[in-house]
């Protein structure tokens, strides 16, 4: 685990394409699995300087809309990251060894989400956020897996960035 | 596809379980995943003597909970299922000759709920249905991928029927 961590996550970067058929390519891939779900965290993560402008703005609804936008971006943008955390879900469900480790992964997710928008002052209680992430989880589950299933099903709402608006404006205060 | 219906859904419930790995099973398998996937729709429709007497009640937000208390109680029961919707959703990502007619069946599922609430007269309008489809999609992957994420994430709310409350009254107006 020491050494070039640069190599390291390029070859677990070249893990995340096969990560749907893993079992044809590694035969104890548990550990795999994990570094990979590690690695996706920090390729799915802000950029320190867009939250850190996006902090300075005023502590109301539309920035809370502008954060999720920001997650939708990242997540389209490696469209093939999100859908490996996708499969590993599933596989975690699948593998009793996956479990615990994806279960502690997947709430911290949500854990991390609720202390943020608390901690930023953004409108909303835990409630809030919590629903709010619930929605935005299947929004990425609807828009990416197949892709186009949302298109047109609300007039004049793009996919995804006006379904994110009309989520936001749904369950979050105005401020 | 004549015969003897009986047989043939049999058959198919026997596909569900493997359908994760059902490339180790199967040759050729779009047409068996097709058939699972109708199949699924069978196996985690509602009950219509249920929903009959459901929509004798007043069509308030409280009728919509216990629609989405239904439906949660739907998926949990046939946890397998579920799982198996989720594996196809991935598969049918990953295969174009499955991508069609998946994205036609998850479309069709969001139309139907919104078909079905406004001809119920229930509280909210298309955009209140599809916000409550997404949250509800993403509590169910949250909740079944990995099982437990989701316990105690809001203190004194069950998992998932104190969350399914709390999703209706976010996003749905009373009446």
């Amino acid at each position: 685990m020491t050494g070039h961590p640069e190599r390291r996550a390029a070859l677990v970067d070249a893990g995340v394409d096969p990560v749907g058929t893993a079992s044809n390519y590694f035969a104890d891939r548990d550990d795999l699995l994990r570094q990979i779900d590690t690695r996706l965290h920090v390729r799915l993560a802000p950029d320190p300087d867009k939250f850190a402008e996006l902090l300075s703005r005023p502590k109301d609804r539309s920035l809370v809309a502008a954060f999720m936008h920001d997650l939708m971006g990242r997540a389209t943008h490696d469209r093939t990251g999100c859908l490996a955390l996708l499969e590993m879900r599933l596989e975690a469900t699948r593998r009793p060894e996956l479990r615990a480790s994806f279960t502690t992964s997947v709430r911290a997710d949500l854990d991390e989400g609720i202390r943020f928008h608390r901690e930023a002052g953004l409108p909303g209680g835990d409630e809030t956020v919590t629903v709010l992430h619930l929605a935005m989880l299947g929004l990425l589950l609807e828009h990416l897996t197949p892709p186009g299933a949302l298109e047109g099903v609300l007039p004049g709402v793009g996919v995804p960035e006006g379904l994110v608006e009309r989520i936001v404006a749904a369950i979050v205060p105005m401020t």
